[in-house]
């Protein structure tokens, strides 16, 4: 099989990398190529044009995907590759650059050596991934259709509606539902991604297979108490809704840790907040994130247990129920590590990706490749040369080992 | 000595409160005398009234205290009786006003019984001791000395600079140090309050004898993490700023238990405060009380002890010291108290007055009556008409007996 891998020019790929790189660079660090912002699209037009370089049919969908098709030999559902190249306010270099530039280097490889699949090919660049619009991945909830057409009207991250961005980008809001393919669109999708979290680096795998993305449970926690004088009001008479609020700081790491899966506090309200007032309330965003729904279960379960043990109430906000990679791709993603001589870990990933959606639509798999010290979202974010080219490698590993087994 | 109490008329003193707790009433409960408004003002002008239908003589010093001038028999300095009729937002009917109307009481005693005592008597109604004015005991650190000018170009409560409020209400800003007495001004200062805790109550005990006013010492303890991605980030290599502050919480209550203070974190600052993000850094506003300096020394250094065994600040940004009550005057309330078959508690004050201040002039000494519920305020404030007239037939045998013994 490895005898038949054409030749992908890791090179020109890092290159690539570079050049989508100095689209929105910021002068204070760091990429704004914020969805649907002029740099957003600059960056959009010139991977068409890289599509188009190759002869692919480039399309733009209703909701603004970048689609750039390359034909196969059998008319078959296309495999499809991609992720996307917008980006976080000051962003990096590398969270969804890497995926979209990757299954270009991919589709360079087959085109340079004249090489067609059974299968089509759709290399997709997905608009809207970052949680700047009301949530993130909109491309790929409106292609897999998935979305909640209330998001058009909910504010972005600069307080706008998610609708004037769209229209600001030349995107009729009222259509991207349109952008919607069907259960025959696809025979699979595989996405190459930067880990964004550091047990690649610190395991020592270049490769990273990914077994699922996580559900993301979240939670509003309340602790009532009663504010009263901080002078005047005894340690023994105090309902102090902060001193009750503690032991469940220590509590939602206890348990997540025993399920092996991982449990924040971030956000954290004391009131009334005044430094001589004993707090009567404090509200705790709490998440959960786990692969498996009966452990997220159980964990809520204790958690939930021990807010009940004291004035507390417990208020589900939102439930992302986890996706599974499908056993066959992951399969032939190991396969794809062996032949190559590259060692890897299956793991989950912990934040959620465009892959997630596609799951509605087809088979769906995901390699990570190691971010430097796990940071993302940052000018810092960091994935070596070797890496990145590594990843590439086993993505186009995969896309020929998947266009025989599918 | 309780054969020559003269008839306090606790009839008269009820009904000054609930006449002067219709002034600056706010519709929605609660008044809004806050100081240097126009209630305020209309507050002190009425008790000034009452002041001269008993003969004083009402002056008004260039803090704005109001003081009224019982001669007494032998040229001796003052005692001085007084609290304060401004109010917080909202506030209640007892909390400085009792203190007032008392001394008016006990004046209306002695003068309806015409009645000289050796010392003369000042009834002082201090402007400002809420914390409105940046801080709050204006009126009382003004005259006695201990004032720092630098206050009249500090914001108050809503945003105005302090000097505007002074202005507002007829008061030369540049002028207020001027109100400063000199330590042979006074004998004594005697100060009743209600005690806005819940610990009289609780004891059943009608009196407290206000041992000292508790130091405030203010810390900033500032946690120090990793702001990292809560889905990505493995709990094993997270450095949560929230979980390392929790258990501080904890210590601190603990802490103050032991010693036997009160120690509260009522402000709390979790960084980035993003739900999705473990937080990184982490502060809290952490105040301690008590009424022995040696005693908060040791529970300071032991919380800042706690604090270098994780990765954090420690950061004093207030010390004042606590205020003793003089010895012989809390002996002369206890016999009061026998004398008039009331039962007492011994306590320290939770809460900063303006007796705190009159201590650097002359011996002080406080009496509380309890509040309901510990409520102070709020509009729920609430002292019992009993509990009002107790407080001041105490005051007024205590004055009689320092008159004496001073």
């Amino acid at each position: 099989m490895t005898n038949t891998l054409p030749f992908l020019d890791g090179e020109q790929l890092l290159e690539d990398l570079e050049t989508l790189g100095q689209i929105g660079r910021a002068p204070e660090g760091g990429l704004l190529r914020i969805a649907f912002s002029p740099a957003d699209q600059e960056g959009r037009r010139w991977v068409a044009q890289q599509m188009a370089a190759l002869d692919l049919q480039v399309t733009t969908d209703a909701a603004g995907n970048t689609i750039g098709r390359y034909p196969g030999t059998v008319k078959l559902p296309a495999i499809a590759l991609g992720s996307h190249t917008d980006t976080v306010p000051h962003g990096g270099l590398y969270d969804g650059a890497l995926g979209v530039l990757a299954g270009l280097a991919c589709l360079r490889a087959l085109h340079s050596a004249n090489q067609r699949l059974r299968h089509p090919i759709e290399l997709i660049n997905f608009t809207a991934e970052e949680a700047t619009m009301a949530g993130g991945t909109l491309g790929s909830y409106a292609l897999s259709g998935l979305l909640n057409p209330a998001i058009i009207d909910q504010p972005a991250w600069d307080g706008q509606l998610v609708r004037n961005h769209l229209q600001q980008a030349g995107i009729d809001p009222t259509c991207i539902q349109a952008a919607r393919r069907d259960a025959q669109s696809y025979a699979a999708f595989l996405e190459l991604h930067i880990e964004q979290g550091a047990t690649l680096e610190a395991e020592g795998s270049p490769i990273g297979i990914v077994e699922g993305i996580v559900g993301i449970r979240r939670y509003l926690v309340t602790f009532h108490g009663y504010a009263n004088h901080a002078g005047t009001t005894t340690m023994a008479r105090r309902q102090d809704a902060l001193v009750a609020a503690a032991p469940f700081i220590t509590t939602v790491r206890e348990v997540a840790i025993a399920h092996s899966i991982v449990g924040t506090i971030g956000k954290v309200t004391v009131l009334p907040g005044a430094p001589n007032v004993i707090p009567g309330k404090v509200e705790v965003h709490l998440e959960i994130r786990g692969l498996d729904e009966t452990v997220l279960d159980r964990a809520e379960q204790q958690l939930r247990q021990h807010a009940q043990n004291i004035h507390v109430t417990f208020l589900p906000l939102s439930n992302k129920p986890p996706v599974q990679s499908d056993p066959r791709l992951l399969a032939t993603i190991a396969d794809s590590c062996e032949a190559l001589g590259l060692s890897y870990l299956t793991m989950p990933s912990g934040a959620g990706h465009d892959a997630m959606n596609m799951a509605a639509l087809c088979p769906v798999a995901m390699i990570f490749v190691p971010s430097q010290n796990g940071v993302s979202h940052s000018p810092d974010e960091y994935t070596t040369p070797e890496a990145c080219v590594n990843g590439a490698r086993v993505l186009l590993a995969t896309l020929l080992r998947v266009d025989e087994v599918v």
